[in-house]
């Protein structure tokens, strides 16, 4: 920003603005009072949200109460531009500012107001002939415009990135689960040898964990799209007209084409956030997935030559500044991290729901900035861990089968012949002695070898 | 239990048990493995849900598999008992026993085959004619029965106690929203003073979170439903003949009187138990809710000279050992204590939801235990809370409108006719010189005593 | 209890109370208003902790405030008997009642004074001769009892219990890292194979983890020994007499022999449970310690035939009710699942933490239950473990050897010689070709014969 | 960074890189293949951890095992200057890497290298004549290095910037202790009207808060201070010199001016990282602490005229869009969103401390950010709330005193005299009736006036 200043003013008096910045007063008093670095900043898809609730609203304000048609104009353009992601530069504020999120809603106001001036006058910033109040910020509160922008935000990036990411993950998992239906595997419980199961028929399991997690998605959706917008401070819509609510909500859909719908109950929407909550409670659920798939994916990767060594993974980079030659699952370690955070995020979110106080939930910005980057993590961390790890993934076929004639597990195909205590004791004479299964049935006199090899098949064992 | 003994055997050799015990080996050797006291014993919901299953099963395995009539008879009567509730002092084991629950699936096949034998020879306990593993288990694995006996648990306290408890409490609350929707009251946002709403309106938000609770809880069910049994040990099915999954399905669906149905993929209902993490993650929300509502209604009770003072609640019990007269609001705590109790339950269901190996998740008994007792939790507290604090709920009339008309805020209403920042000039005079809102603006010659009477008025600024 | 009933009276009026219970009115009006079930007690460690505080205080007061001394003698002997746990069934009260323990200090009153008057008179209950309030309470509030009952009663649980148990697995890990220590093995980073170490070495980190425990746990002991008792109502000590705070310190700790002290401010004891917080956080590390041990020993012990296999881990019981033979680790499974738990347990004592409101913290009950249980399950966990899993383990050196000899990352200790690069280059060229290194390194001429043999030595890469 | 490119290698061969960059083949396959936004940066106060590591290194590689001096005497100057900030814009590597750090590691490595190597030849990066791994890197592993730079950093920050801003808001709390120890004011527990005590005493509890969590953190830096270096790869030091650990703790203490040690164990520093779980769980301490603190003043702040106040807040900027004139407590509302973030991220980091297998725990970058991020937030929030709060906080007497005035629960001075019994009616009776308590004890004639007079003054309930 400019080193030269404008002065902007606000209730609380006249304050320097640099002066190429759009912003005015109460935007420039939120950077000198909660003075937190760069990473903290607020998401930009909360910046874009707003974008949005600005132009929707100047559109519902021109058409029914009489805001003057230039300005109207003049805010839906810059407000317009806002939503496009055009004037992210403007938007410095931190997380960390007023619960109610109004910092960020006035910097919104501001720098639509300062923008549409310019197009108005030429001059940039002031509150004249827009005024950020009076007109952007017409018919609206920042307590129902926040938390609109945070489910706006929300479901944006649900179904621009998080919706597609799952459904890529989940084509690739199903594809594999049908590639490698014909691999059949020893199956693991409790870390121990278990009875038989193809490759395919695991990776079902993460595919359909996915797909749940796409149906727990859709689920709350319905309620993401209901908007608090026309609550106003308390939730009583003052000072908005009459059917403001209902005509934002259309126009809201119809800019982000998105279906969103107006909140049944505004005292609920702007009081507490349990929606986001939910939200961020299925999001919870995608981290215990991928961190299963995940795990499951490294540890049948372990090795190369002393451990499990099912799965070949894909190599991407050196795995060691010391050990030479080493690869290591990367990708994985990406993703159980971001799964732990996304965990921890979902903490902190329940921990700011908990606390709202009579008609304001004032944790508006620590609730949604949460949200929001647990869905960019996990967005992000699906797309690379299916392109970076499950597109690579190949079966060692050898491996994999010489593991399967070495078990003991396959003793419990002969329990409905022979009984449960019979086919144990195989088992333990097996382990004992190092013998095959075969070996000990016949040692111990509980099983003939035609029996054994009727029923002792693998590949009648996986359930077909 | 009787202090005199009978030998009972298993694969790892002869024990001695209780002898009017009617439980067998495995269940005496994790009593014994195990040391935890009493007051972790393993949910009784999941041996009442065991006798369902294995009542179910019987039904299965007697129509299709050629399971002795007279043997699987037994069984049913003998599991039926179960399932009432008859036997629950035949339930001695932990939660904190192997993670895949079979030591509890053992506890219950013992159990019924103890008792299914008596009901046969007269004689309690053993093996013959009725087998705990070979008859009572037949077609299942711990691996299927115990999360089917999961879902099946936290099913059933849901449609019995958490849902009717949800009821009552929106009932309640939205009883109050309608009969209180005349009382004018100052609006409260970031604990400051804001514009007015009605009693019945702060009411109609609590209502509004419970009835979206209800939707929530409605929103899982269909998932939870869905069980795991068909599967066997590792989710192939082996050892249970073809149908099996679907036709226990049908059976335990018509015992319960719930619509069970068979999970799709029955690796993915061994292996994981994202289900019970997302209906925890909604138990959280609930949780989060319940700690909203609470927490405003002792707040607005505070008092009685010195606090907020505009409800009065119920009187259940002296407050104090030491301060004589002191009434607190005693249900409002352990609704929030119990709030906070369910959110950790939850971390500890996610912790145990994202670690499972490979084919078995082995966190069952933790992730079981802690979601039914945070139904369990939430669904007393609630009940109770209902009937001992908002049943007794008394709005104080007088103090409530003393407090509206001495509020600044009423201000916001002036906005529209002088523009924001004149209101501001009043509301700042009024605050700074102890003014009424009315002799700042006249004072500053803002606004004309006709228009203020005009718009200043609380019943019409709160969204009629 | 009886069924007969006798009447006891409070502030609230009369009441009917079973006739042999030594409770009075206060106690029996919480069973009715809070009903939980019995699963949801007040932890009886609360109640002996609550007859220690009873029986101090009536010492001091017998001393030094003309508490009659007959009645002194009475509470005295009483008040013994329950810190002895004589009159455990005199404690039904659950830990969902008001958020300040009132409920369960008055249990404790009421039945101290029930049992002194039956000393007296031979009449059981009543308030007189000896009062609940008057008496038994005299000097002190459930404000200071309670919180100094919790700190009474983590400290004396966390010595007499947590400690052993802690000291216990670390002389057992302490004595395998050193009886193990010439088994060289191979090491594993990202769950990929790496530089060898011994198996001694490798125990060394888990019985490093453990003695850092105690370092921990010891650490926060002096803050826990600090007692609020003395601050009565709001921390000011109204109607306590001068001194009453330090002389009740010096008498618990004689009663108790442990270093209990006097808060250093009143106001933070009652208003806070930070220290708590504290220790729930070590608590918490604790958990995250044995998670990562129990882990690593069922990781290294899986197989038998299709795992790591580098453990043999001591057969307890029956693995599986299906699978015949099988053998699980089901006491890692127990305790991964116990360390779930108190992170759980955890998140509830911070949110519990958070909330308290100005003079006094009401999430006591939640607070004390949850550190209390944590305490016990780690304590029962750890004993477990040690003495079911750690005395028997049994390295299996031929396997342990045989994987060690077919690793590539041997290759590190060339990388000084040859250069990091060209390391790597052998190592890849191996893993491709399936050679071993040596035969890789002779055929990229990278390294000749004498200087592998020289250098890649595990017995010279483990840091002696 | 510049468009133009160079060529840099790796052992998965070249790869172009911004031909300004510092960095290599590996830091630039990382951009590439974890392609998260900038605002998942890794903390920049890694890489200046990573300078000192690396230039302590140098100093110890080149008096003790031969490093060329000029070569040693380059990555000095290069480690320094990364140490110092100087080259921020040179680490653009995100978080979610591998699990180990090894890419950050070798960042440091890399821009180390290829500043050296400019400062040597006038020629920005390369491996020649310093090479990253085998002259930089020299005696080292990621797996020693990033965890020493994980306490380095955590303990730097400490040092510099958590204690400094504790004890600020320390010293601010006990000075208001001592100025406000005269103004008597009603005390509230169960948010009800209690017994009195003195505003001084009120913040003497924050104070003591406050000083026991500058104890606690004092408390875990000795084990803050150990440093994983000299374990190399799997911690037993392969590669690395006898006495380089030591060495290294030597130098890096000269250079940061803090007392850091080599970890006694340092298998366990590579594989777990419980210290900094320890001191994540210290962070979630302070956080319960001020959401306390910042929620008690908000409380007693409510207002102006419909809450309890009894603090006036200053004002700091327009509290509302919509509402003219009103004033909000946006650092107490900034200081209690931060709380929740650190109580969310300690889960993180609890979820990813528990999950490392065998040699190495690859969570550390997550929980690397999380421990900073929780000390970046938790610092600069207190200074804020400190400068922008307390320091402008003025208790409003006349308010105050009128609500002391009201009280009921002055009566509990009464109960020694006249006993608890009849006290409560006096209290009752007041309340019911609406009289003082001294009208009340006169008309019940449990009370005398010159008793009560003597008895119920405020200013002697206080514990003076």
């Amino acid at each position: 920003m400019s080193t030269t200043t404008r002065v902007e003013t606000d209730s609380f008096g006249p304050i320097d603005v640099p002066s190429d910045a759009y912003w005015g007063a109460q935007t420039q008093r939120s950077i000198q009072n909660f003075p937190f670095g760069p990473r903290e900043q607020m998401p930009l898809e909360i910046a874009h949200a707003l974008g949005f609730v600005k132009q929707a609203a100047a559109r519902v304000n021109a058409r029914s109460r009489g805001l003057d048609a230039e300005i109207a104009e003049a805010i839906q353009q810059a407000a317009g531009e806002v939503a496009a992601g055009l004037h992210d530069d403007q938007f410095p504020l931190v997380i960390w500012q007023t619960g109610s999120g109004t910092q960020s809603n006035m910097n919104a106001n501001e720098v639509i107001a300062g923008r549409a001036n310019e197009i108005l006058t030429g001059q940039r910033g002031g509150k004249s002939p827009v005024h950020p109040n009076d007109h952007v910020n017409k018919g609206q509160s920042s307590n129902d415009s926040f938390p609109t922008a945070m489910h706006v935000a929300a479901a944006r990036t649900i179904h621009k990135r998080l919706l597609p990411a799952l459904k890529k993950m989940h084509e690739r998992l199903a594809a594999q689960a049908a590639a490698w239906d014909h691999i059949f595997k020893i199956g693991r419980t409790h870390l121990q040898d278990a009875t038989p199961l193809t490759l395919g028929q695991e990776f079902s399991g993460y595919a359909a964990q996915i797909s749940d997690g796409i149906e727990r998605v859709n689920g709350v959706l319905p309620r993401l799209h209901r908007l608090a917008q026309g609550g106003t401070a308390v939730g009583t819509g003052l000072n908005a007209p009459a059917g403001f609510a209902e005509d934002f909500a259309i126009e809201i859909a119809r800019l982000t084409q998105l279906p969103f719908t107006s909140a049944p109950n505004k005292f609920e929407a702007l009081a507490s956030h349990d929606t986001l909550v939910e939200a961020s409670g299925i999001l919870n659920v995608l981290a215990v997935s991928l961190s299963k798939i995940a795990n499951d994916i490294r540890l049948l990767g372990s090795g190369p030559r002393c451990g499990l060594g099912e799965l070949k993974l894909p190599e991407n980079e050196p795995g060691s500044s010391i050990m030479p030659g080493k690869v290591n699952p990367t990708q994985a370690e990406m993703l159980t991290m971001v799964a732990a955070q996304v965990m921890g995020n979902h903490v902190a979110v329940t921990v700011g729901g908990l606390q709202g106080h009579m008609e304001l939930n004032v944790f508006k910005p620590l609730i949604g900035a949460n949200v929001l980057r647990s869905i960019d993590l996990l967005s992000t961390g699906m797309e690379s861990f299916t392109e970076r790890t499950l597109d690579g993934l190949e079966p060692d076929e050898k491996r994999i089968s010489e593991l399967l004639n070495r078990s003991l597990m396959l003793v419990t195909a002969l329990a409905p012949e022979i009984g449960y205590d019979n086919a144990a004791k195989i088992a333990k004479h097996a382990h004992t002695h190092g013998l095959t299964l075969k070996e000990a049935g016949l040692a111990l006199g509980l099983v003939d070898e035609q029996t054994f090899d009727r029923v002792v098949k693998p590949e009648t064992m996986v359930g077909r």
